[in-house]
């Protein structure tokens, strides 16, 4: 590292300089693949040099992991805010619904980087993407399904029920990256529909619509 | 190989090889993991000489390949073939999810193949599991859902909501291997009567049983 370099370094706090890095990556990344992609455009893109980003975030692989972490905890974070625990059950769904699929829709380049580059890799960065469905899990098990179901359903059902509605959320997310000209609030809408209706329901031309 | 090998070789077809092969691929690869597996486990395992299984099946990557292609091709027939067409929509939906879920309790060894084993290898792996996820969702589209909502909803909202209803099942499956315990029967239902139903529903009380 140069003197010049050591003064840049200085100027920025870490927790910046790691963000831009990251920030640099997710789009890099998302762009390229992983094996395509080159530390060299991370470092022109965020403007910060190599050898800084070895030293702050270590070998690509380790910045790839960093990537997945850092995507995944703002997308359950997102979920997480958007979910207004004062409203009824369904109210609480189709806004935890509306978050998941506009943080997707906005962060098109952070959802790839996350779901089809991470499993597309394998090894540690799908242990990664695994971790974060148990997390999102354990989420929706917390926030919405214990509450949806408080009345009806035994409690060990409801980590099945979560299972299968983070499952049908990441499922229909991927079926959007292929049909990005549906809108946000229709995609949630759709998946709203079949959760809170059910086919049943569907079946005779019952819809769910917010209060 | 040897003459008594070549000998060997003729008194059985090619597809009884092949399938004596891959049963027993499927075996190693789910106990071992694909790096640890052994082609001579493999050779062992199903009484067939690794030169054998090289010249009829190729490398331990297109081998590992061929598994993932044979499984997926066997759990979509299992779940098209328990589809009564001539039953109403919930009942078709119920035998499609019975179907599924017997195949994967069933055949546990061979869904951790096609899951997470190939999720883990990544690479080509994850391209077969993401055509497989495609056909799932063509047959469940085309078995399923437009029959249920055929007055219900307009035609291109029924992919979307097959994709959920697939990756739903995917996660639920996925959870499934971790609690051994449920009964496939329990699993089914739970799936049923959160797509047939909806939490709108299972709040009151309300839950799917055959007729």
């Amino acid at each position: 590292m140069s003197v010049d370099e050591r003064r840049r370094v200085k100027r920025l706090p870490r927790e910046v300089r790691e963000r831009q890095i990251l920030d640099a990556a997710v789009r890099v990344f998302s762009a390229h693949g992983y094996h395509n992609a080159s530390m060299d455009e991370v470092s022109d893109v965020a403007g910060v040099s190599k050898p800084m980003i070895y030293a702050y975030l270590g070998s690509k692989e380790d910045l790839f992991a960093a990537c997945i972490h850092r995507e995944s905890a703002n997308l359950l974070d997102a979920v997480a805010g958007g979910v207004p625990l004062d409203l009824p059950p369904d109210m609480q769904l189709w806004h935890g619904l509306r978050a998941f699929f506009d943080y997707v829709g906005e962060q098109r380049a952070s959802w790839r980087v996350l779901h089809r580059q991470a499993i597309s890799q394998g090894g540690p960065f799908s242990e990664e993407l695994l971790a974060m469905r148990r997390r999102a899990i354990s989420l929706v098990d917390t926030l919405l399904v214990r509450t949806a179901t408080k009345k009806g359903l035994d409690d060990n059902a409801t980590e099945a029920l979560a299972a299968a509605l983070v499952g049908a959320a990441e499922s229909l997310a991927d079926w959007w990256l292929d049909h990005p000209e549906v809108p946000s609030k229709v995609i949630a809408s759709r998946l709203m529909n079949l959760a809170w209706m059910g086919f049943g329901d569907l079946v005779e031309g019952r819809v769910w619509s917010p209060a």
